[in-house]
């Protein structure tokens, strides 16, 4: 496995690799990782001939009172676990070299990012399109791969790459759960331990959701009060951000809900804000 | 030669190409070629493999009120011009196959285009930038020329290719001017035989001006009087947008002027926009 910092020479060995007819496999992250980011590395070192992971925390995604500062970090933890998934490529750039000082590109995409996420964090999705589209121009990835937790980032992504003409394969993978069905994040390790039994009620919530809808009810406000209730039994979510249903691709939120829906959710337990969804 | 209409057909030709390690030489028009833009497809020819010709008339960087539905076309002219230059590849897709009707993404530089030609166009640079990013996506180049006549489009290009590591050596090419001086356009086909008269005050500004820098005059503020005293003379230039003279990265007014300053030009002789710059 090769660690590689600089952004010209991952993208000039990433060129000699497509050269040589290797397909690429990428999964970019902001390290600290964990099963949910393995698993995407697993699906990664199936379908190509060479993986590679970024890890950069991007300060272009985080809002000025947002946790860049305190983001989890553990390089040489991660660089064992990649190492045990037989990852090719470690690429883990400095700031400075992604966005020197006369950095004055962004790439937006409309509409998609005013709802959700998008709404309590501004700029959010703006810095992630920016930074994925050039890890794509730097890793040159015949496919990509992004977790289904960050439902909204994908589509974002997706939606990027078409309209852009990326030719990235952007494939979404199924959330990985805790036993107790919290899903995995990074951020999971901000919560105290008090904290993180209030989580569980995150997944809870849609879990009854999934299944009360399965039960055939399909009226979205039935189904919203019915979550937020749950996530109300949790003594320590102190607020509820969004509990949406929305459609699987323009995410736009529904009256009525049907099969293939997403709903949606995210919380903010002490200082740590989680989310999570599930697809009806 | 061959002519591809489709988006992804082009993409995977070039991709192919690419593969089979050609170099792909790309240069993208509007159409309604004239030996600038053939000059530019000489070059490509000396230095790459492949040459692929982009004709596309770009909606997205025209404005309300701009020339978009009279911009002049002759395809079956442009396809002749390009037989006999020996161009691989015409490239010649449809606007709704370019952006679909649920296209949400665009990519933007910024500061650059606050100046020059993008204080009189808003939106205009996003809609090149948002294009020739797809365009360089989809015909995959490993270089890519432009003329020199659009001076900020080539920066503006050049900054956005560095921010997003886009894999694409971007060149410029000199201006390719008219016997008398005036800067070939296509553009220049809306004038009238007496607007055509005034349209050689540009160029014959421009030189003045250089000449008179060239003499030892640094006065920024003397060399534009100058300058706008001569299109003055021209009895049918009724607007003079800007007469500037600039840095040639940052693009920003200079106030003393140095060798490589940019003197750049636009004006309205009737409804035809023309620009028009020189390098000092």
């Amino acid at each position: 496995m090769e660690v590689v910092k600089s952004p010209l020479e991952m993208q000039n060995i990433a060129l000699n690799l497509k050269k040589a007819g290797k397909r690429i496999g990428f999964v970019p992250t902001m390290g600290y990782l964990h099963e949910g980011h393995l698993s995407l590395v697993r699906r990664a070192k199936q379908e190509n001939d060479v993986v590679v992971v970024s890890i950069f925390v991007n300060p272009l995604q985080f809002g000025k009172n947002e946790d860049l500062d305190r983001y989890p970090r553990d390089f040489e933890r991660d660089c064992s676990l990649c190492e045990r998934e037989k990852v090719d490529y470690i690429f883990y750039p400095s700031a400075s070299d992604m966005y020197p000082e006369d950095f004055k590109t962004y790439v937006e995409v409309k509409d998609l990012p005013d709802v959700l996420c998008g709404k309590f964090r501004p700029g959010h999705f703006r810095g992630v399109t920016t930074v994925v589209l050039k890890l794509f121009n730097i890793v040159q990835p015949d496919n990509a791969y992004f977790g289904e937790k960050d439902y909204q980032q994908l589509k974002i992504i997706q939606r990027m790459v078409k309209d852009l003409n990326v030719p990235v394969n952007v494939i979404g993978c199924p959330i990985v759960r805790e036993p107790d069905g919290l899903a995995m994040s990074s951020r999971n390790k901000y919560l105290s331990e008090e904290e993180r039994k209030s989580a569980v009620f995150i997944s809870k919530a849609l879990f009854q959701v999934k299944e009360t809808f399965e039960r055939g009810e399909r009226d979205v406000n039935k189904l919203k009060d019915m979550g937020i209730n749950i996530l109300k039994q949790a003594p320590l979510i102190r607020e509820i951000q969004y509990f949406e249903v929305v459609h699987p691709e323009s995410l736009e939120p529904k009256e009525i809900a049907e099969s293939s829906d997403v709903v949606a959710v995210a919380v903010y337990i002490g200082n740590t804000r989680l989310i999570d969804n599930i697809r009806l």
